[in-house]
Parts: C-alpha cells; sequence; structure tokens
C-alpha cells in the first residue's frame, strides 16, 4: 500500500502503553521521539511491540509550524 | 507558549510554496524533510522563509504508525 | 505497508481536481462518493487518475458520528 | 443543521465501546465498518446505541488516499 | 443533525475567501474571529457569506491547550 | 514559540478529567466552553489545573463551518 500522507517517518518503537481504549505508542526517529495516539485495537492489529520498525505516518494537513 | 502537543521537531525551513490560500512548508529535521499544508496568513504572520529555523508540530492524535 | 488507521475504505476514483497547492480526490466506495482533500504532490507522487482502484484512508480520531 | 464537511456516510450502529474517557463507535456503511473514537460524553449527549440509525462525518481534509 | 463534535461556536461570518480548491471563513464568535479552512464545494453548497449566521464546529480531538 | 495555528482562544481552564492515557480539558472562552481532548502526558508536562488561564489552540483546517 502506497499513501498519500506526505510524511512517514522511520524509526523503532520505544514504548507502547494502552489505555481502556486508546494506546500511545512512541517511536525513536533517527533521536527525536514521536508520540502517536491510536486505538488499542490498531496495536493489536499490527502486533505493535517496543522495539519493532515502525513508522509515524502524519498527514501534511496535520502538520503546524512553530518559531521561537 | 507552551503546548500540549507531543510532537515538536525542531529543524530548518529547506521550502514555502504560497498557493491562492494555502501553503507548502517543508522542515528538514535531522535529515527527514516533513512537509506541512498551512494557511498563506500564517506563512505571513509568522514569517516563514527558507533557511530560518523552525518546528513541525503535530498532536499525537494525528500520527498513525505504519509497519512494513 | 500495513496502518493503523481502523478505515481503509476501497473503492474507485471518480474525480480528480487539482487547485495551485491542493487537491481534492473523489472515490466511489460501493455507490458512495468520498471526497479527499490531500497535496497536489501526493496525487502527482501515487499518479493519481479518474478509474483507478484507491481507498479513502481515514483515521478513526477523525471521524465524528451524527444522528437526524 | 447542515454542515461543511463532504462526507457524511450513513449507516447503523453496530457496537458502542467505552473507555475512561474515549468511546469507539463502529457503524455499518452499505457492509463496510466505520471506526469512530469519540468522547464518552459525545455518547451519552447523542443517546448513541447498537442498531440506531447514524452517520459517520468527515472532514475532506481528514482523508487520505492509497493505492495498492 | 446533531453531532458528537463537542465544540459548535456560534457566530457570525465575516469574510469569506475562495482560492482555487480552498476557502477561507471566518466566523465572529462573540469577538474572537475563528478561521476554517473548508472546501470551495462545501462554500458554495452551504452559501456562505459575510454576514450570515454561523458555527465553527471543532471535534475535541483537534483542540490543544497552551499556557503561556 | 509562535504557532502557525489560526486559532488561539483564551480563557481559563474550568476542569480537567484524566482517563486511562486520555484527559479531557475545559476551557471557559468569554462564556463558551471548548473541550480539548489531549493526552494525560500533555496534562502533567503543562501542570494544567482548574482555575488556570490557558488558551484552546486549533488549526484552521480542523474547523467546520455549520448553519442551521
Amino acid at each position: 500500500m502506497k499513501i498519500s500522507a506526505r510524511n512517514v517517518l522511520k524509526g523503532k518503537i520505544v514504548d507502547v502503553v494502552k489505555g481502556a481504549t486508546t494506546a500511545h505508542v512512541r517511536i525513536d526517529v533517527g533521536g527525536t521521539i514521536v508520540t502517536a495516539s491510536i486505538t488499542n485495537e490498531a496495536v493489536a492489529d499490527l502486533g505493535l511491540e517496543k522495539g519493532m520498525s515502525a513508522s509515524a505516518v502524519i498527514k501534511a494537513s496535520d502538520v503546524m509550524v512553530a518559531v521561537d
């Protein structure tokens, strides 16, 4: 599958925390930690675990820009 | 200002392309290009230009996870 | 690639309209038209054209529920 | 109320699962299941229950496109 | 139609600017201007014009919190 | 930090409810309550509490428009 989302950041999962319905997955992308909030079902469906290679995928319209 | 968004990725702007109402800003974050689709007004308001230091800011609930 | 997004709706592209930076792609999903607003770059990168098989992909946290 | 969101997919609720603060509502849209992640408050406010007619509402800018 | 989105802010449209595919609609909500970026099609479909009563509708998962 | 998000609505926090992983923060913006669904980590990181001054921050592409 190839997706229109412009941002596919390759990395490694460093943490998976499941809540009641929502899980937080942290991915190390070249030394920067990216946090994803996804459904528990997605975690189970993809078998996400600490240490796995995974990408953070973000649609361009969901990215903001900040300056100091 | 400190924001709740979990992902603030520091980098440098490599490209600003303005459309009729929507602009695309590309930020080099440690060698990875992150694309943001924002309003032309925001580009003008923040004075965004190629070469500036800037961060890509992303809410955790807008991040998906993909595996091969 | 397998993605955490819970909604992957298979269909056929019925329309691609490019703007200055943003394109609108309409996909027929079992008789229902789903409209996606994505970057022109994504349209070019994926080679999206009328008549192609394609899926509309939506993160669960971007779906609202309405009742009459 | 008429809303700007381009995608209003009519269907029937097949499942409501409440978590601590976030609920998952699954809607059968012409044989395809669409999952919505919304607040528990919204579920209570709209009285969402299995078997009810309901629509999945999605803003066009939240729809991505994928090809095989 | 009643929607799960937790934030429905009533106001009056002060500005509609159409681009090639994307429009910006500004709504005065009790003295605060809220900007919406929506499709030109939605503007036409709802007949949005300066001076009309309208609400800004925002899903709770799209709201961030900032402190000084 | 200055952010590209077009909507920064100043107010006061009236309620913080933490779930297993996701919290709901309600902000009074000039008499209108705005609900934000954010991570528990963000609540802890920013030290969000009832009575604090805070802003609801919303990207323009996440705002829809509704008419009666």
